[in-house]
């Protein structure tokens, strides 16, 4: 019978630091930090409109119930794409698009309580794409807090 | 023998602007918008020092031959976690760090010439980690120019 430990924790973080600070997840069994959601998003409306995008934006983080601390929209030119990112207290969202391609990159990652899928929802809803190709990854994952190997 | 018809243009692109301000790329003959790299740290240092953290990001932007934009790192407490992006002409990258599990998740998502590859390995040799865990996926790749049915 073989017991793997759980992760080492950093050094000089004592044990009861972590259970007080610990800000990671727990979902059917398995502990991690987030969920990182990347939309490809085909002919959607406002590629080339940084206040339409930080709209759909701002309307996601409310969606997902995430609490928004910074948000930063660059413009390449007037008709051109646009990159932007919003720093949430739960992770961030983030676009860019390409007009010339009718095509624009968002990913979602948010730790804690907030519902990425909802922020996808919102941002789909706002911009009405023709498709979308969505990936869904965790973050993070620690190894079981212990794990027994069968005789 | 069936044509499949190139990627559906933009409402009110034409065709020369495209050509004119196409920023997709083309690798092994595949187009898309560019890669993006999700990188999973284990016991990196400065996982509570946005001041080292901003460092090595701006390490990964200058390695990969990438043009910074825009900085914002946020410390959620004297000794807590921090979030950062750096928006790029290229796109961006990521932080989002818990040290009390000795974690970050960095992403990094780059079109055009730059080189995501590089920005990680710099963000490796800037921050230690001791275990990485990296996957990379292509954005927003675009159906072949024409596709032909063999008989």
């Amino acid at each position: 019978m073989a017991v793997i430990q759980p992760q080492t924790l950093a050094a000089g973080v004592a044990n009861e630091d972590l259970v007080a600070n610990d800000h990671f997840k727990t979902e059917n069994g398995i502990r991690f930090a987030g969920v990182h959601l990347l939309l490809d998003m085909w002919g959607a409306a406002h590629l080339d409109n940084p206040e339409g995008l930080g709209q759909a934006m701002e309307a996601a983080v409310k969606a997902a119930d995430a609490t928004l601390l910074h948000i930063h929209l660059h413009h390449f030119s007037p008709y051109g794409g646009v990159s932007g990112v919003a720093v949430l207290a739960e992770s961030h969202i983030s676009v860019h698009t390409w007009p010339e391609h009718a095509f624009a990159a968002f990913d979602i990652f948010m730790c804690g309580e907030a519902e990425p899928q909802r922020a996808a929802a919102a941002l789909q809803e706002m911009l009405r794409p023709s498709r979308i190709e969505l990936t869904e990854q965790r973050r993070g994952v620690l190894p079981p807090i212990s794990s027994v190997e069968c005789p």
